[in-house]
């Protein structure tokens, strides 16, 4: 059903030259002060496809913050380790809030309503902090993997000024430890949380390191199993309905794939047995999502015929 | 990528067998009356595809009141009418709150999250009242057609009593139009959408009725474009993240097929370029959504491979 | 504990001019557009003690929309015809939201908070609609009665455009019938509930008519026994947590009398063993109080030394 | 207006009597565990005047922790260190929630409510834990002087328990610091927060220290200032509308006095310009307040005709 572009670099650069001035629409993260030193007008977008090619255009072998882009390869991990006990601990439905929202926490008797939201993101740290002996290790280490790069680092010029900056996130921690729901102690869950949101990465290394959702489960480049089809299936689900904060249905409307964004302004865009877009640009929209980030997203869908809801 | 099953027909026998006592797990929607006097071991399937073939099994062919399943043919009208005005009365996202919530109506001022929960299908029954000189005739004249069959037939009873039992509906229609997102009377309102609530449709008739959605908007028995391939993508994508009330992300993460469900016990899901299951049992869970309806279209999927997020 | 003020006709005027440019701090009501037609430069005061006297300032006399004031009557009307049961249908707790809030009222069922919020002003005409023969009648001969003139009547320009923008009150109302909260029909209810509030009295009517507040239930004119002395207790007691709206904490703060307000622009207060105070201004601040309205009443009550809080 | 009653002190010792089983009908806070560990059959009253008179029944000389009562302490120490800036930081509203509430904290954006729900009393713990250069030993010296008895003390084994269960105030001091609205280390605010809340004071201690306000901020046995008048009023209003926690409303209704309860089973109620009551039995009923503690002051209450609303 993918349309063959026979000159999609091409088009990715005029994409790139397209959207060269959409930053001024958007607003850089400034809550986090580390983030908000990053230059704007950074864009880039690379499509990597599971039969091995990679093509980007701009900045897309610029690493940049990967924030909340983070919680899926978090959630891979505690997939793993705790299997379907951990849908005991956190839903898997819309939220129908803002991503940092603690009312419906209340509500909800802590449990969050899903694993991409904060709270849920928070939850699943509280799972690799409490299930590995050394959680930040075994995290980089999992990345290094996926995108087969030791380069990967984190920025920890990045993570003190998260940490100093986490109250918010601590209060949604401690509320789900009221409700009996975090095993580890907070400080050490918030500083894994915050060590996972700094790590470094760029749009190349990103788009090749989810290829194996894309591939029921298969990294096709080391031919690994990363999780299984039917996890492989549940992260698309959880991604389609909740991947892009308060934006989330719009994006499914207007463009149809599971997808996943960050503070740091990037994006990611599962096509399933095709391969995955990565697109980067500082500048947020009011939900949270870059906006030359999902323009260059939905472009791309359009050209291609990628969706998955036709 | 959806497997063949030479033998579709025994497969839903045998589902119909398995679910036969699923009805004790639910209860009957009782906050209207008539809906209430149902028999709860009513169990139908049935599986229409795109190239015209028709397999059912158990009370496929019995006609039961498709409440909220109406929602997606009213929409597909309100769309047809007023474009992408539409939107700027009623948002696309998930609601993250039961169906019948007033509590976020009050706080999005009005604008309900999207057209498929209560608050959001009053305001289309409100496009349609204000659209059409007679709204309910033509709402049943585009289900007729759609259906091909003259014989669907509006349940009387079930309107009178839904009628005299519609108060909450009724107080979430004022307080839109206390927000000035309401054109019509409100009595008038509301007698439309009980009277397309109150429809009566068989499994049959109901899924033949959507293959259009499984075909990018042709009906593939008349090939009449009923609405847009881009209006299709847009209503699938809808269903995908809102049609299964507060259980929509369950349900995507466990079948992952665009759907929706009514408190008759109708559920109706949507493979594109395929076709479309619907299958019927009127015992619900917490929810709203039927528990042996929900299964059958889960193990069905689940039996063809048939899935958007792999 | 009051001081005397020998000259307290002069203090009032003083008061008046004092605050005769108050007016530009707040806006008149204009949600119901006949209020917005009153001049906001009206500017009245009137001091009714218990032992007969009549002290008055400015507009004193002069007849304004009471509004809101008409829930405090209403509430006498319904705990004498319906005794402690009343209690079983409305609360008696501050709100801690803005007064026509529809969340609160889902949150606890339909039971609103307590009396004088507009949720439970509407089951109150619930209880005198369905009680009463003629309700509005017996309303407005009550408060002929309490004022001893016949010259009080409807203002029915004011009762048309309430009944015209009267969509939330019937949000409300619906709502709670929802909840089987509700006997009456709707439209009864609610003719009943728009009749009192556009109901035109002076503060010097008003003052007089809730002298039996400050007595212990007796009326000083007449010597009847308008409410039980555990009643009147009651009542002063909602008044004091309850009556300013989502102000009321910071009037008990800064004034310390029991104190009910409408957005006619009116404002009452009851001195126990001594009077009543009323001021009428109609430009509101954002709570929905009498900017002049709340600062004559706290400036009396100082000068006078009244409070019951110390 | 106080009724004399020349046997105050048989009147107390038969009210003893009266609800001797009163404690079946609640149960002991457990959530913290070492507050479960009272015996429930504990039960004391004492009326203190500001004539110098003490008059007790029960086990009313006998230590129990004050929990929330030490609020109003906390409260008078920030009002005299900040003066009226206090209440840019905090308002003086009915909250019309649970007194934990997380939700609230968020919509109004930082802000508590009023300084005597839970939000509202981290808040003043902050104040003091910021202005003073050693807080803990300030707040004892304060209630020590108030006593006179320098027999008052922290249970050092209450104060551990509450430590290592304060998750939830954890959670809404990290909110309110992340709006900006809490200026100390948050463990140090809980620190002093879990101190003042672990202090042990008997009925006749209680009552004793909060004559001053009943006595316009003088103590009358010091004939020292403690708040000023002004103040003294504020507290009251505040108690009068907040005091009970979401039963502040009734207890207004059916009683009629400012006054505070804790979870350590105590109740004081404030009648101005007459003296303190305070009781003490550990159950308590699903608000948080004392079942016979609030029973005894109600009776007392009507038997001596205090309230300040009639």
């Amino acid at each position: 059903m993918v349309k063959k572009i026979s000159n999609l670099r091409e088009k990715l650069q005029s994409l790139v030259k397209t959207y060269k001035n959409a930053y001024m629409q958007g607003a850089v993260a400034d809550y986090i002060p580390a983030l908000a030193e990053v230059n704007p007008k950074m864009l880039g977008v690379c499509v990597a496809t599971i039969d091995g090619k990679i093509t980007g255009a701009g900045d897309y072998q610029q690493p940049f913050s990967i924030q909340s882009i983070s919680k899926i390869f978090a959630l891979v991990m505690a997939m793993e380790r705790l299997g379907d006990s951990l849908w005991q601990r956190v839903n898997m439905e819309p939220s129908g809030q803002p991503f940092n929202s603690i009312i419906q926490l209340e509500w909800e008797k802590g449990i969050p309503r899903n694993p991409v939201i904060n709270a849920g993101a928070l939850l699943v740290s509280d799972v690799l902090t409490s299930h590995f002996c050394a959680s930040k290790l075994a995290f980089l280490t999992f990345l290094r993997s996926l995108a087969d790069s030791d380069a990967i680092k984190i920025d920890n010029h990045v993570y003190q000024s998260e940490l100093s900056h986490g109250n918010r996130n601590a209060a949604l921690a401690y509320l789900m430890k009221s409700f009996g729901n975090i095993e580890s102690e907070i400080p050490d869950l918030l500083s894994h949380y915050f060590t996972q949101c700094s790590i470094k990465m760029s749009c190349q290394q990103l788009a090749q390191s989810l290829l194996f959702l894309a591939n029921k489960g298969v990294n096709p480049r080391s031919n690994k199993l990363i999780c299984s089809p039917k996890d492989t299936h549940r992260i698309n689900a959880i991604l389609s309905t909740s991947g892009m904060y308060d934006q989330s249905g719009e994006f499914a409307f207007s463009v149809g794939l599971p997808a996943k964004s960050g503070v740091g302004g990037g994006v990611v865009a599962i096509v399933p047995n095709y391969g995955v877009i990565c697109s980067w640009s500082p500048p947020l929209n009011k939900f949270g999502n870059s906006v030359a980030g999902v323009n260059l997203v939905a472009d791309i869908a359009q050209e291609l015929g990628l969706s998955i809801y036709h």
